[in-house]
């Protein structure tokens, strides 16, 4: 059940396909590919030697409630302060609070590692630094000054508070309330859902929590966003005194067993207004960004994690004889190779995708202008529901292949690969789940801008086909297949913005398979153009000659397997909300 | 999380599209609709009052293995005693050993109900009955006498042994040993995945043992099947001597709690030679058609069981306000009816393949002639592996919609719909991958006979295209929806025949992809034979026109939003095996 980080993967994925090199010239960072290297090896061995054996712990031997409040799973302690010393949460982290000021895409190849090494662990840091996010954008320079230092080395811990048993997607229906006292607030309600709420890992925990001042608007535009620590601090930045904020209890779920699911109870517990009041759901969405790129990564790590598994077991397991009375392991038997080849194939292109749009923060921060900020900004937000909604969906299919491939034996538990099933099936739900994706997509990232943003985006898909076809590409199903694919995406694009002003239901019920179809497309958008790089590498002679070859194979077995997807997915863009709404709801 | 049997859906579908009374007229049977309605309505009544409330006993307190030999969960012994004396394990079986005579079409009808009722229990007669079926086929008149009053009478239960740890799939490794001893044969080897292998709701249970004799030729031809039971018997017939078969340990699995798979150890068993020697293989297909088909339908009943459960969820939970201060229930939201009509249409198509490849065997058995029966039995054949992989690999994807639809709390086991997405990965595994199914399909049932019973079904399928055509069927997507499907179909099977003359690899590339395309074309064709059924019957008044009418809703919603994966199928099909194979091992 070992995990070696793929990081000649990962090294093509950001040389070739990211042009890491450039980004960083046009950017603030020093970093470069040399130095992107050596990160990603140094987290390829914390990955493997510390986090990933632990990874089974977390799962038999789950997080607990005791009277002390949560106990994490044995050995988690122990490795968060390793993680935490090692500056693993600090590397995206800007300079004026400790941080390395590492692009955020280099951030993100590294975060891979933890999620796939033992994603209930990495849960802990990646809220962390969701949390940090939100602080540093949002906060007054006192309270970014007050808490950052400690988020950013480490020592202290961040969650974020957002659901109620009656708000889930629906945060208008918050009640949570927040009264001022003095130099602060007292927050009173309910939060669950909240990943590792509570914890003895740090002296910290450091919650955002949304909440209702007194006087706020009903709705969305009522809600606030507020710091409430588990202890309250001393004059010397100290935590002192314990707050008023508890788990009450934990989740008995499916999977991530070693991450501590709570219901949060906030009974008049002190807290410090972020930014402006009644501004909480606008600071929720920088936030929400972030975190949904950070899910869709998930889906990618547990993928990559369940295909390592899969495939030892396929070279390994026997199953038939050859004539000359050697046995035969299953990776030579062509269902099982095209098994195998769908999670690697997938899994690259979701890599490219969550790199490619991960990226594009980076070149927001590095833009010279307010335009081409305001570009980079745009297609950031417009690919994070592709990466969230795309990526989680494919790692339900692809985590399912990986118990597949083994058999009777991935039923078994002790095997592992169950597991990797069990943790991937939260990845569609939380942080908005694919339904709330797409519709985000549909709706405020497409619709709302008559969709010049996804225009755009074609309009670049289209210059790389037009690229791919001047090439003179060999292989000519991965010419015409992202041909193909393109123009479903264009086509269901032109439905989409049609179809919308005459049928109110259309978007919504057309959403999800708009999603996936643009899932399919950028993937295969990043494997053309990886392809086309490794094809001229191969012709110049340069690099790893079998391990270019393959990349050109995977490209071709996407194309050929994967992008043909985008055909059913159309048809159901075009079939209107009719066929999804005229039924009568005691019919069902 | 009760279960209520969706008898009218069941009877729809016996009654207009398997044409049951006719059927049965046709048939050795006394049944009819009336009869069968009335033995649905008991089996519905058992299910949800008996079996239903144990489901979630079985998962949460699984089997245990003690000193005494298996002990099955609480609740379970006291269910299998009424189970047997309501006589549910004879329903099928032959009147000459007690049983009932009635169609396998209304026992598979019947089956359902248990599967989705509690599928970890219903594993116990389900197996049983596959052994009787192996037994009534192919053991000598004594050996029927002796052994099937008892099992028929549910006093004694079956098992299947064919599994060895380096024999799954590859039957041909198999290594126990069978050593004639006077007038029986001592049995001796290790088998696993065995399925109910032991317990103590019964005084007996008939292990049928796959073995090798001394003299057998190596590989498949070598392979003999023998009865091994768990007690010998006196003279009077009754369970006398503990025999050498000892349950060693029960596996840890992802779910089906409920249902014990044990490792069986056979030290020196005596045991009964079942037929001939040497023909184990050609009696395990008999057997295996029969149990895929009942795979198949557990398919079916755990994603019925899923649907229910989200279905009332989405009725149930609300989410958002309308302008009027009132909550909206989220069954009201496109994308979850978009999710809920996905589970709806695609069980009622699921169902409607299960019972009309079921409904075979009954007019192979009540054929006038031997062409009739042949082309019956070739169809049951044909149809079995479709059964088997099209309808486990849906219940993946529908039990994790039902997941997906409860948010949040799809993902907190109390909720049940983890479970059935637990249970439900077990099913494209055992009796056969699906990747076995869809060589199966392809080799043996196709390319074997050059095609010729595809061809018979694609040509009755073309007739139904066309009587629907020609019913000037008022939705057009429907008609062209189906036509669409069914020249896909087409060019697949053309394609097929080329290919695997050229390409040895094709069939194996190809294989799953083939048989998913036509496991969406035949659920499509029960679809929309059923649609055109409903649609006459409204024109003439008849019926319920609210559940009618809901008929040709979920039709056209499959026409729509199912069929157009045929295209993506077919593309894969199409792509040949070069992309497959090409890859060097090494490269994965």
């Amino acid at each position: 059940m070992s995990y070696i980080h793929p990081y000649k993967d990962t090294a093509f994925c950001l040389e070739q396909i990211v042009e890491f090199d450039a980004l960083c010239e046009s950017g603030e960072s020093d970093a470069n590919m040399e130095l992107a290297v050596a990160v990603l090896d140094e987290a390829g061995k914390f990955g493997a030697d510390i986090l990933a054996p632990l990874n089974k712990t977390g799962d038999l031997q789950g997080a607990k409630l005791s009277d002390y409040g949560v106990e994490a799973s044995p050995g988690f302690n122990e490795a968060y302060q390793q993680f935490a010393e090692n500056g693993w949460l600090s590397l995206a982290a800007t300079e004026d609070f400790g941080g390395q000021n590492m692009p955020n895409v280099l951030n993100t190849a590294v975060n891979e590692v933890w999620h796939s090494a033992n994603m209930a662990f990495a849960l802990c840091p990646m809220l962390s630094m969701g949390a940090m996010e939100s602080i540093a954008h949002h906060a007054s320079e006192e309270l970014q000054n007050t808490w950052l230092p400690k988020m950013v080395s480490g020592e202290w811990t961040g969650t974020m508070n957002l659901t109620e048993s009656d708000a889930g997607s629906d945060l208008a229906a918050i009640k949570t309330q927040a009264v001022p006292e003095g130099d602060h607030y007292l927050v009173t309600g309910q939060k669950i859902f909240i990943t590792w709420g509570d914890h003895q890992m740090t002296d910290n925990v450091v919650h955002l929590v949304l909440a209702r001042l007194p006087d706020a608007p009903a709705g969305v535009k009522g809600i606030s966003l507020f710091i409430v620590p588990k202890f309250t601090l001393d004059g010397a930045g100290e935590p002192a005194t314990r707050n008023a904020v508890n788990c009450l209890s934990l989740e008995h779920k499916l999977g991530i067993h070693g991450s501590p699911t709570c219901v949060m109870e906030f009974a008049g517990a002190e807290g410090y207004l972020v930014g402006e009041p009644n501004k909480g759901l606008v600071y929720m969405f920088t936030m929400m960004n972030h975190a949904r790129q950070a899910v869709g990564l998930q889906g990618l790590s547990i993928s990559e994690r369940a295909y390592q598994l899969a495939l030892a077991y396929a070279k390994d397991r026997v199953q038939g004889t050859r004539r000359d009375g050697s046995r035969i392991p299953i990776i030579e038997f062509p269902d099982v190779r095209r098994m195998l080849l769908m999670m690697k194939s997938s899994i690259e292109a979701m890599r490219g995708l969550a790199l490619v749009a991960a990226a594009e923060l980076d070149r927001a921060a590095g833009a010279s202008g307010e335009t081409q900020k305001a570009h980079h900004s745009k297609r950031f937000e417009l690919l994070t529901p592709i990466v969230k909604g795309w990526l989680t969906e494919m790692s339900q299919e692809l985590t399912s292949l990986g118990v597949q491939i083994h058999g009777g034996m991935g039923y078994i538990e002790e095997t592992g690969a169950a597991q990797h099933l069990r943790d991937a099936r939260i990845l569609t739900i939380y942080e908005g789940t694919t339904g709330i994706q797409a519709l985000d997509l549909v709706g405020r990232k497409t619709l709302m801008d008559q969709g010049a943003s996804l225009k755009l985006l074609l309009d670049e898909m289209q210059a790389t086909s037009e690229a791919l076809s001047q090439s003179a590409y060999p292989e000519n199903s991965v010419v015409t297949g992202f041909e193909q694919a393109l123009k479903d995406g264009m086509d269901a694009y032109q439905h989409l913005l049609v179809s919308a002003e005459n049928d109110k239901h259309h978007a919504g019920s057309a959403s999800t398979n708009f999603m996936m179809l643009f899932g399919y497309l950028c993937g295969g958008w990043t494997m053309v153009k990886g392809a086309m790089k490794a094809r001229a590498m191969l012709d110049a002679g340069d690099g790893d000659q079998d391990f270019l070859n393959a990349k050109l194979h995977t490209a071709r077995f996407y194309c050929e397997h994967m992008l043909p997807r985008t055909k059913s997915c159309l048809a159901v863009v075009k079939s209107g909300s009719d066929v999804v709404m005229a039924m009568p709801g005691e019919q069902f």
